[in-house]
C-alpha cells in the first residue's frame, strides 16, 4: 500500500514538473507545436546533408559532414520538451501522450544515436559515418511509425 | 580595364559559389524558406528564455542560461544559408536581396553578439548577461526593422 501511495505521488509529481516546465517554456499550445516542429526541421535537414553524402549524391567533406553531425547531435535534445501535456496536435499522433514511456524511451535512442554519429563525423571515417548514419536512420524511423501522423 | 574585368568576374564566381551551395543544400525555394524559418523559431525561443530571467519573470538559474545561451549561439550561424538567390518570399522583405551586403554585415553582428551573450552566460554572471542580451536584441531589432515584413 504504501509503495502503492509512493509510486502514485512519483507519477503525480513527474506529471506536475513536466507541466510546470512547459507551461514555464511555452506560453501557448501551439507555441510547442511550431517549437518541436522547427527544431525537427532543422534536425532533418542537417541529418538530409548527411544522408546525400552517404548515398554518394554530393561529395564527402569532412568538415561539413562534421558540422552537419554537431548540429543534428545538438538539435536532438531540443523536440521533445514541446511535447508536454497539453500541447496534443500538429504532426504527433496521440499515441505521443498515450504511451508516453515508449515515446520517451525512442527520443533517448535518437539522441544517443546522433551522438554515435557526431563522434564518428569527427573522426572523418566514412564507413563509420555511414553506420552511424544508418543507425540513427533506423531510430527516426521507429519513432515516426508509431507516434507520427502519416502523409 | 583588367581591374574592372577582375571585379566582374569576382561577382559572378561569388554569385555562382552562392547559387550552387544553395541548390545543393536546399532542393526547392520553399524548403530554404521552411528551414530559414525554422532556425529562427528555435533561436527565438531560447532567446525568449534567457529574456525572461533578465527581465525578472523567471528565476535565474546559472545552467539553464547557460544552456539557452549556448543553442542561441549555435541557431545564430544557420539561417543566413537559406537566403540564397531565389527563395525570395516567407517573412523576408526583397531588401534580403537587393540589400544584401547591408543584411550580410547585420547577420555577423548578431552571431558576434550571440558569441558574447555565450560567453556571459558561461560565466554565470547574471549583470554580464543583461548587458548582451541587451546588445544581442538591438540586433535582432536592427535586421527586423530592415528586412522583415511587419505584422
Amino acid at each position: 500500500m504504501k509503495l502503492k501511495l509512493l509510486a502514485i505521488s512519483t507519477i503525480v509529481a513527474a506529471s506536475a514538473l513536466t507541466a510546470t516546465l512547459v507551461n514555464a517554456q511555452f506560453a501557448k499550445p501551439e507555441a510547442a507545436i511550431k517549437y518541436r516542429k522547427a527544431a525537427l526541421t532543422v534536425m532533418g535537414t542537417h541529418f538530409a546533408r548527411i544522408g546525400a553524402v552517404v548515398k554518394g549524391e554530393a561529395p564527402f567533406n569532412k568538415e561539413d559532414v562534421a558540422k552537419n553531425a554537431a548540429i543534428v547531435s545538438t538539435m536532438s535534445h531540443l523536440p521533445w520538451q514541446a511535447f508536454g501535456p497539453g500541447t496534443e496536435g500538429g504532426d504527433a499522433l496521440p499515441s505521443v501522450w498515450s504511451d508516453a514511456a515508449k515515446f520517451t524511451s525512442l527520443s533517448e535512442k535518437l539522441t544517443a544515436a546522433t551522438a554515435a554519429l557526431n563522434t564518428a563525423a569527427q573522426s572523418g571515417d566514412l564507413d563509420a559515418v555511414k553506420k552511424a548514419f544508418g543507425a540513427t536512420g533506423q531510430t527516426c524511423k521507429a519513432c515516426h511509425d508509431d507516434f507520427k501522423k502519416k502523409g
